[in-house]
């Protein structure tokens, strides 16, 4: 029987704030079966996908993108937070529920034409997703889909990623 | 011949700040033959140690932590910025060279007795990986040693790491 992933999540009350149920993905990353089947759940998923490149949203992204990108046998480009990339870069400003936000891409982490896939941990509101999507695009890469160890259905971020492919492990 | 992953660093003037050459890993990732490669070799200068767990550091280090332990088979470990882990943790406060920063577990990341080694981008002054052997003995782990895919030997980090096995796949 195939391992039941949501065993691996805890979930922590009010983080990063009062009213938050937070999943947290310590307990899945710490047992080596768990994520090693989070991984070969993912590449299954993306099997007839022609993946060029794998993006992933810093920073628990990385730790799901960087391995899927390596077995795929492809590259890897970094979506960071504000003022972490030394390069020329390019950047989108999101709306926070509270506030905005900044994610950055180098400009040449993206060659023009390449198909991409974009990873990370947890999709909540989409915002971040999204403007991934609008970086990957302007640098001329090509958004195959999008895959999330968790999504959190309630919060509907698909809404914000309309005619995408999104891919989830975990639904709450 | 084996890939030159030296090839693959970019070396970026002034960043943080003036005076600092920055050693940007954006094309080695790009690569996936090169990211290939730096992860193998990886592998190759561990293949005689006993690990229970990688511990990666936040966040560039999750890069290279997280697929290692992927291809060992074992778990693996956060060690991040202040502020960011939901449950029980503990914390490290260490100097920079002008402040502190402060780096953190949860509690129940290494087990008592797990035989953990500590994988980062770049070993620079040795701060941040001292610290981070502080918070895995705290927590009972063996810290069998560190590897980077960066030395930069001026620094003399190691001179933070007395005893310790510390390798790296390329340095400056």
């Amino acid at each position: 029987m195939p391992l039941d992933l949501k065993q691996f999540i805890r979930s922590v009350q009010d983080f990063p704030q009062a009213g938050i149920l937070f999943r947290d993905i310590t307990p899945l990353l710490g047992n080596g079966e768990a994520f090693q089947s989070a991984l070969s759940r993912f590449q299954e998923l993306l099997k007839d996908e022609k993946i060029d490149k794998v993006v992933g949203i810093e920073s628990r992204g990385f730790i799901f993108g960087a391995p899927l990108a390596e077995r795929l046998g492809v590259g890897f480009a970094m979506a960071r937070k504000a003022g972490k990339l030394p390069a020329d870069k390019i950047s989108v400003e999101y709306d926070l529920e509270y506030g905005t936000n900044i994610i950055e891409m180098h400009s040449d982490s993206i060659t023009k034409g390449e198909r991409i896939f974009i990873i990370d941990d947890v999709l909540a509101t989409g915002g971040t997703a999204n403007a991934t999507i609008t970086l990957v695009e302007q640098l001329g890469g090509e958004v195959l889909g999008l895959a999330f160890l968790i999504e959190l259905k309630f919060l509907e971020g698909r809404k914000l990623l309309p005619g995408r492919a999104v891919y989830n492990l975990i639904e709450y």
